[in-house]
């Protein structure tokens, strides 16, 4: 089985606190390190995490304020002292590519490594042999994209009893078989359909970057594993929280609920509720009992969903 | 009295490290807030030493490599987001004004404040009416320079047994004579040569950001009361620190002990002695006592030398 790990770096918006460093997620999954957004200080918050500096490694920017894409350049900068040479897959909205050369302009000391970028606005961001990078408008005061990260379907069970009645020996026919291909034995067909359950369903999560609750997502996140919401600020300051384009704890609650995943992490808290989190807690856990507030360095194991 | 109080906020070189943010360094002095270099992560290492965001702020940068000014555009970002109206300045070496537009054309959000920016190559980088900062050109790969925080001479201590015995009240004479003016008494004039002692010398903080040892800062830390120096390795290491125009420990205490300062810190530490640092301490004290190693968010209150 496949580990697939979530691993907070940093949960703050807008400005840093004492406690949350600004916005990225690292997941560890199929060998691949996945990171969503990229604030100050994710480097260092990688080496806090033990995260490692992957060769595989894709990075995913939600859209281009400053507080969610300014530890880009450190991180890209320390990838080449540490001596990085496979490409770097930078993938984001339009504008994406102009905000690299911005750095590059910079000229801090040369690259020993390739960055390839990807400007997006929805559809397949990125796909691997295990799984599927899939993007949606978000809705933010600039354009902005809310990501899914979902593992292809595994194969179904092979039915072991069966294969045992019919006489079928554990080994090369076995695997052969359990990745979809018809195998002869003593002299028929045998079709994966015939010893092997339904596919199952691989293991989902939802990361919203900034966004107003939006109908949108509550499509993009249908039944989940993880959603991790915006919810910059507690219901007191909905009307603030709309029109900067983000989302209360209760509205990332209500989200969560009609698209029925099975986990909501609150993220991108304000520093305003530094030291009072548990209120945005509490009002998300009124709607969505299953909710919990992203902590810097949290880390969590999307469990198989069999 | 004047409190001056260094704070450093960030203390490693090259890469952060679990215990180590990039170089940045504090200065709190009449009413200032003197920024040398600002790393990746010196906003939030502000945050968690309570400096506050002062408006009269100064950020002097020693060069342009990455470590030292990665953690400008997210503090720059950040003061906007306070909406600071005050212009902020900006000084380092040729090169600075350059940055900074990249960081503009980078465009996260408009700004609130202007950001005056000065390039310089040695000489005094800033003035006002308690101290001067004075530049030299430090050893480097790139042009790089140290920094000299010197606190204007405080006029000498008044000699108040002789003016009670020629009866001279306290009050405003007394204010006046302080202030280096004559004033007439009885009929004839005091000058203040008459009834104070010599000018007492100001304080001053050497920061030499990243350099070789070199003798042009001997000369510029002469007396100095603090010398931050560049000891990213242990003299094991020496070939390969001086190759990247770097110094260690050892160099780092010839130097203080060549300059005749009463307190050295070993600062911008390579990650490689993590956990192993005690080394490069050793080896600074054999040559001079009065080293210490920086620690991030450690702070010191540089005491009046009378």
């Amino acid at each position: 089985m496949t580990v697939m790990k979530l691993i907070f770096l940093g949960t703050g918006g807008g400005i840093p606190s004492v406690k949350r460093s600004l916005p990225s997620i690292a997941v560890k999954f199929s060998g691949h390190m996945i990171l969503f957004d990229c604030g100050e200080g994710t480097q260092r918050q990688m080496m806090k995490a033990g995260t490692g500096f992957k060769r595989e490694m894709i990075i995913l920017l939600t859209h281009l304020h400053g507080d969610h894409i300014l530890g880009l350049p450190g991180l890209i900068y320390t990838l080449s002292m540490l001596n990085r040479k496979d490409p770097l897959i930078v993938i984001g909205p339009p504008g994406t590519k102009k905000f690299i050369e911005a750095i590059l302009s910079i000229r801090f000391g040369k690259l020993n490594y390739e960055i390839h970028v990807r400007e997006i606005l929805d559809g397949i961001a990125y796909e691997s042999r295990e799984y599927v990078i899939e993007a949606v408008r978000a809705d933010h005061t600039v354009t902005a994209l809310a990501y899914k990260l979902r593992e292809k379907d595994r194969p179904g069970r092979m039915n072991a009893e069966y294969l045992e009645r019919i006489g079928l020996p554990k080994g090369p026919l076995w695997g052969r078989l359990q990745r979809g291909e018809p195998v002869e034995f003593k002299g028929r067909i045998i079709r994966p359909e015939e010893v092997m359950g339904p596919p199952r369903p691989g293991r989902k999560i939802v990361y919203t970057g900034d966004t107003r609750p939006s109908d949108k997502i509550v499509e993009f996140s249908k039944d989940a594993d993880v959603l991790i919401h915006d919810a910059t600020f507690h219901s007191e300051f909905e009307e603030e929280a709309l029109s900067e384009g983000h989302s209360t704890a209760r509205g990332a609650a209500e989200i969560a609920f009609k698209a029925g995943v099975k986990r909501l992490y609150l993220f991108h808290i304000s520093p305003r509720y530094e030291g009072n989190e548990e209120k945005l807690l509490r009002e998300a856990r009124a709607v969505f009992p299953n909710s919990f507030l992203a902590e810097d360095l949290l880390s969590y194991e999307v469990p198989l969903s069999d």
